[in-house]
């Protein structure tokens, strides 16, 4: 099945081709007491694939492939000079890659199987299947791979390369928060950073009324007609009625917030929702003078620039408030969340959204009455992955721009000689990993000039040290093939 | 509970002292569909254990730890000088540390988790524990962790380096075969290097009559006479009734030849079985003139040879057949052989063995009438733990003796600037995690140096690295921490 996905980028039309294949892997990967089988979704595209080129794979994070493969522009863009096969590979328990099909969240069970390690052991499997299967090669050994992937997909892409070098020839982790774990990372820095954003997006502080709307909120729909009104202002499809639905816009609009921060790039996007370029600017601007307004004003102002968010395509009726990213699968994520993947945030004074400290054991309680999973041992993915102790890995790309929040929990600074960190201070989240655009900053363009320079050498590297073994006394022959396979 | 293990090395009593303790660890640490738990046994010995001294860490093997600690001398005897303390881990499903009890050979439902990376878990949240729990130190950092391995032990010992290098600093692999998987040795190498052992042993060739001798048994047992007289000869427990029976024979008498290169050392020792020095030198002494002899002859003497390795200790009142090395646990050995541990293994004309080529199918058909479980892709060690492509580990020391079959799958050559690999000419199995002997020869000696002057640098570095981010301006302090630290 051939499909094409079809962008618009500033008004140009892009179109990322891929065939949708399965890969049939086992449910659980560590014990030999399940011989059940999933069928794993990838995409592939192998219009640049020339001869022995190397494999781009995308490490799939949490949601649809498609989503994820879409804006990933920066890996369609270099494949022609690497004559590389592009595949995206889908995180299971996401999009189709269900291992129990519709009852694959029934319950802990069937749940149970959704770990990082997990998706890792099925990309290790799925890549030596295309390594094995779809070598054009003369030669009998393996193509390169080189990792990507962006946010999650980012740390599953530098795990990948930890865990398994054998698989993966170096890993571009793109806006990774791999630090976001217990004790590593200060839990208030990630909402300081949204505030940052916000603060410095238009001359007029738009943090500042921002701020001041949560206890605006909380004390209008203190009461049923306060709540009525909000409702209808915020054009909720359904209208508030108990506190709990008050906590649930609070949490509604907090995310919106946040998101916008995340994809604060300086183009129309359509990632987490159609936005236009800078959503954070166009909303501070919706905001402007609203430091003196009253509270009313406030909200109504505050609502009307949440359409930005929720409905730039202007097709939105109403406002569902448990969700705010659908192409996401929020549900599997909330349980890696509740599981391996707790990433402790806080809020205090020194940030604009309401006060929240950082409780682990209200957390894990809460937890536990979602999912019937109590996760006791926050620090599993620090014993896993080796926290900030990870010197002794190699060839990783860690990129994360200043204007995105989850830059709190990433690798600002070299590790070592070929574990590397680069900022892109005007870059949102993974930025880097989109394709080229005429309004990128400086910064990107120059983000990604490393990244293929480091692509270059790991699979150089890799060919050199392969084919020494095979051509020994062929050097002629050797450049030859070096020549034709790093064509740039 | 203390206990003492006396050992009697040439002559001199060893003890080797520690105390048995229990630790709690998921049977299942990959998914979170099942909560239980089960002790793992470990010992500990901190009678050396200074300050902020290392810690040792033994990764256990296939076997009651205790048999494992009582060999692994080399430890005891370097622990002073590094102020360490020593830790020896039991391995899931040996001695002690059985998951579901006296149940945990059931069924493939409760043996599934028996696997090496279940163990290599086991161990990272144990060294997690001790470096949390027993810091004596007033620095609020970790004390570095060495692991040493022997054998399957010394496979642990490296994947544990390799995949959690944040939990070992290094790791000394001794006689680890991580190469004896699919395609990446010859099947045959493993008997070759056996034959040879036997071939040079003494001036006589031993390997002739031995080479000889299976086609006699064959001949001699073919009929019910023939069957009663070698029983008895050999002084079976039970006599050879059928051709299955003749199977097993030839199958203990082949593992007791294996066995006897594995231990051959320059000492009298009890690993496998109480044995003199260099047993296959004293097995050959035996056989000596026996080339010419008739069939009868032949077999009536290596019966009487085989009593070097069955009844060195003169208490032995008859032999069972269907064990060879009561101290591993051959049930669960046979399991993750069948399993994770697919080692091909076969005989030809260049060897003294009977002819058994390598055939995948019919050793996996044999698995599943055994253990009920199906093992479809011999290639999962390769995959999980990167086959020979390791050149981005680090920290990891490969010895291996050449008297050692187990060499074939070994490490023989450096890998990379810290992957190092020592040859001990004159060594069997794990010779150089052996205590001290006077009968020691040259090679090994140099080899323990060569240990010792890596974990220095290992620890070394670890420290440096550690406490500069706590002692940036107190010079002096660190040095003369340094200096106290390690000793020599």
């Amino acid at each position: 099945m051939k499909l094409a996905a079809v962008l618009l980028l500033c008004g140009q039309v892009l179109s990322y081709n891929y065939t949708t294949k399965y890969f049939e892997v086992p449910v659980d990967h560590f014990s030999f007491t399940n011989n059940a089988t999933f069928k794993l979704k990838y995409l592939i595209n192998n219009s640049f694939w020339v001869d022995d080129g190397p494999i781009f794979f995308y490490t799939g994070n949490e949601g649809t492939i498609e989503n994820f493969a879409e804006n990933m522009g920066f890996m369609f863009d270099i494949a022609p000079q690497f004559n590389a096969l592009l595949v995206f590979a889908e995180h299971r328990y996401y999009g189709e890659s269900l291992p129990f099909g519709d009852e694959s969240y029934a319950d802990p069970a069937r749940l149970g199987y959704l770990t990082s390690n997990q998706a890792l052991a099925d990309y290790v499997d799925l890549i030596n299947y295309l390594q094995t299967t779809r070598s054009r090669s003369s030669y009998s050994n393996k193509v390169p791979v080189v990792a990507f992937g962006g946010s999650y997909g980012g740390m599953l892409a530098s795990w990948l390369r930890m865990k398994f070098p054998a698989s993966v020839v170096g890993a571009i982790a793109s806006s990774a928060p791999i630090w976001q774990f217990q004790g590593l990372t200060p839990c208030e820095n990630f909402n300081r950073i949204v505030t940052d954003v916000y603060k410095t997006a238009l001359d007029d502080d738009c943090s500042v009324p921002l701020s001041r709307s949560w206890k605006v909120i909380r004390n209008i729909t203190s009461n049923d007609a306060g709540k009525a009104w909000l409702s209808a202002q915020w054009k909720l499809c359904t209208p508030l009625k108990t506190q709990s639905d008050v906590d649930t816009l609070v949490n509604w609009f907090s995310e919106i917030v946040v998101n916008m921060a995340m994809v604060n790039y300086p183009y129309p996007t359509s990632f987490l929702a159609p936005l236009p370029a800078y959503p954070v600017r166009s909303f501070c601007y919706k905001m402007t003078e609203s430091q003196t307004v009253d509270d009313e004003t406030l909200l109504t102002t505050i609502g009307a620039a949440l359409e930005i968010y929720t409905n730039y395509t202007q097709t939105t009726k109403c406002n569902v408030i448990n969700e705010t990213a659908a192409a996401l699968g929020e549900d599997a994520w909330d349980f890696q969340a509740c599981t391996e993947m707790i990433m402790p945030m806080c809020s205090t004074d020194d940030d604009m959204f309401e006060n929240s400290p950082w409780d682990f054991d209200t957390y894990s309680e809460n937890c536990y009455k979602k999912w019937g999973v109590k996760q006791t041992h926050p620090e599993l993915p620090i014993l896993e992955y080796g926290g900030k102790e990870i010197s002794s890995a190699s060839n990783i790309v860690f990129s994360n721009g200043l204007l995105d929040p989850w830059s709190s929990g990433g690798v600002l600074s070299n590790v070592s000689s070929s574990v590397s960190a680069v900022i892109i201070p005007e870059g949102a989240h993974h930025l880097d990993l989109r394709g080229e655009n005429k309004d990128d900053p400086e910064s990107v363009i120059e983000a990604r000039q490393f990244h293929i320079r480091n692509i270059k050498k790991w699979i150089t590297d890799y060919y050199y040290s392969r084919d020494r073994k095979f051509f020994k006394n062929t050097s002629l022959y050797e450049k030859v093939t070096f020549a034709r396979r790093v064509n740039t």
